[in-house]
């Protein structure tokens, strides 16, 4: 039915090792890999700004201070087909893992790698091979396996009694909010298009209602949750309300969303992370079936994230 | 310059014939063709919804209450590179002219014409033959020319004593707005294309600011400039706000021009010219080297097109 349609669907295998403390067995998700014991400047994360999958991993670091404990790699907006490039270092090298191309680490780790090559990616610095590239749990192990390391006032993103609805909202949120953008832009036909935009829409309409009662997405406190829906939500009005054909309505045209997603913006952690110019280039430039001309948009002003959202 | 900007330049050789009272010389404008006789029931106004320049005419033919005196032709959204084509009407032929594209009536009249096939044109009923395509002095004309039959109460569309004002007007409007929007979206390179954004946005700005003070352009009642400004506006959130990547703002996020627009949309005349779903598709399907997907977004919602503009 789906392939009928030609809708999109996303590659889902990750390279599923996991960083633990001590190696020891997670208490929550598959082991389907390699366990790895959590060490401070043992790992490099590398995250590209544009990308929401890793930007997730970004926020999470810094809200839980783990700056010195994880190093940070950052390639470039643009990359080819082969791999996300360092292209914004000095020589076009991460100064660390002394690579060009993020695809390096991949071979390094698997010889005969030939999926995508993504980020977020950890990398070990001294081998330079790839650890994991499994976004749905590097910012969990990051908060429940590097406890010890975080900040003194770092935020419970994942409060225990709330575990359970919240794997709910979040696997919502993945399927029909964050994959359910690109599921828009990459639509192979108008059909699947157009079921894909009544899903993201529904979605938006839940979400709308549930932030206009609350300041989070839980309650009163930002989980994981939020830093999850956020990372969408920053790329709504410069990416995929035009580039993706997200156009119900803009994210400015939602009063609590736009109210929530400002609110965090304006948070620390949160907006500093966010390079719209990155961003637009990433998606404008990369995706020449959707944009041939690959010209970037110069709009929307960014300035209006900083306006008050006043819901403190 | 230009040329080295890849900047979008629009053809404007058209067929220049005019059509006057008693085949006179006209007060206005060029006479660089053949001039024919004011008559009703002899000519077809062939005119595509989806396109602004064909909708000017659609709405001054209804603002003078010209439809019993020109009749008119409607071509469908979708054109191939030959020419708009009548698929709409019942076995995909204009049921006055008998023809399946509107290129036979300019074959008719020039053979070896081998320029593009634009709307609005003007076709004699009798001989099936294109007698002028010029957009710029087919709405002139229709008020100054069949003065005689427009009814009792049309509008002063020409005020006299604004004429000079007015020029300069609906001129700056033509290159920075009318055609300013295709400047960003058939924009050759990106230089090009942030220059034209500049352009478009700088004359909204002005636009905005003199909106903001009278009701109309030309002060407290509709004139023909309202018109050719309206036919860009309606056009701009459904497909140049993304499509053509003008997306500094919305139309919505523009106080004053979203409520001029809607105060037009809802008089008599303009709003029920516009077909969202025409427009749409004709952008966002004919251009492929824009939209090679040829999908065409759902949104944005017109509804918001019929709320109160508060400015009557």
């Amino acid at each position: 039915m789906a392939e009928a349609k030609k809708a999109y669907t996303r590659d889902m295998n990750y390279v599923p090792d996991r960083i633990t403390r001590d190696a020891r067995r997670p208490e929550h998700g598959p082991v389907a890999g390699e366990l790895w014991p959590v060490e401070p400047g043992r790992y490099r994360l590398v995250a590209a700004a544009a990308c929401p999958w890793a930007n997730r991993s970004i926020i999470v670091r810094k809200l839980l201070g783990l700056e010195d404990v994880i190093s940070l790699g950052m390639p470039g907006p643009v990359h080819d087909e082969r791999s996300w490039t360092f292209d914004l270092d000095p020589g076009g090298r991460d100064p660390v893992l002394g690579i060009e191309r993020l695809q390096e680490a991949y071979l390094k780790r698997l010889p005969d790698y030939s999926r995508g090559i993504t980020v977020p990616a950890i990398v070990e610095e001294s081998t330079g091979k790839l650890i994991t590239n499994d976004f749905r749990w590097i910012t969990h192990d990051l908060f429940h396996e590097w406890k010890e390391f975080h900040r003194e006032d770092a935020p419970d993103l994942w409060p225990v009694r709330l575990r359970e609805e919240m794997d709910e909202v979040m696997e919502r949120i993945f399927t029909e909010v964050n994959n359910g953008v690109y599921r828009c832009g990459f639509a192979g036909s108008q059909d699947a298009y157009d079921e894909a935009y009544d899903r993201l829409f529904t979605a938006l309409d839940w979400l709308e209602e549930r932030l206009t009662d609350q300041r989070y997405l839980m309650g009163e406190a930002i989980t994981e949750a939020d830093v999850r829906l956020f990372t969408t939500l920053a790329r709504f009005d410069a990416v995929y309300h035009g580039h993706f054909k997200c156009n119900r309505q803009t994210l400015a045209e939602l009063p609590a969303l736009w109210g929530y997603a400002r609110d965090l913006f304006q948070t620390p952690g949160f907006g500093e992370t966010i390079d719209f110019d990155q961003i637009k280039r990433h998606y404008y430039v990369v995706h020449t079936t959707i944009n041939p001309t690959q010209i970037v948009p110069k709009g929307p002003d960014p300035g209006a994230w900083l306006t008050p959202s006043n819901r403190g």
